[in-house]
């Protein structure tokens, strides 16, 4: 196994991202603050990220939202960077992650960079 | 405490409703069927929805749904009945309920009537 497909394993295939596991994933105020972060499309460190969490629990929150299908999530040496998967989310479920963004700032956490 | 008061109490007012105890609730396939049954905007009363779960299962998930500002349940008697409160959600939430109900078929699990 190569190390892509180890990446791509941790990764479900758009066609594979489940509706009911995206919803259960956001809905938590801190991962829908870093969606919200992410939402510019820009890719970011996981250290950039300043989350009102502990390491492991954003470590966490990371996982949860990898596996849902919602960010993706490469390693480069020691450093992890992930970026928003918005046009697989669209792709698959059209208008459902835009309105979202814009019903969340009111709950999301307060997710800035350091 | 009239019985309208009651009946208030129990639902959360429309800017009340929290956007991440919306998702939370419609994580679940059997929930996000219900939901999608009463999206026509009828009434129903509890006794009529056919879903794949016990009666006891069934009104654990009408309550989640209630309390969570989803549905509105009104007692009549012996009888409750259910219905969405789909413009509640659309103005609290613009386009949120609409692209959900339309990603939802694929995974909400079959609820139907009797």
């Amino acid at each position: 196994m190569s190390p892509a497909d180890h990446l791509d394993a941790r990764h479900p295939a758009t066609d594979d991202i489940s509706l009911t596991r995206v919803l259960s994933a956001l809905s938590d105020p801190i991962r829908l603050g870093i969606v919200l972060l992410l939402s510019d499309g820009r890719e970011r460190q996981w250290g950039e990220l300043d989350a009102p969490v502990s390491k492991s629990t954003l470590s966490h929150h990371m996982k949860t939202l990898r596996s849902a299908g919602i960010t993706r999530t490469r390693d480069e040496g020691t450093r992890c960077y992930v970026h928003l998967r918005g046009d697989d989310l669209e792709s698959r479920f059209p208008g459902v992650l835009s309105s979202l963004l814009e019903a969340a700032p009111g709950e999301a956490a307060a997710v800035g960079l350091k």
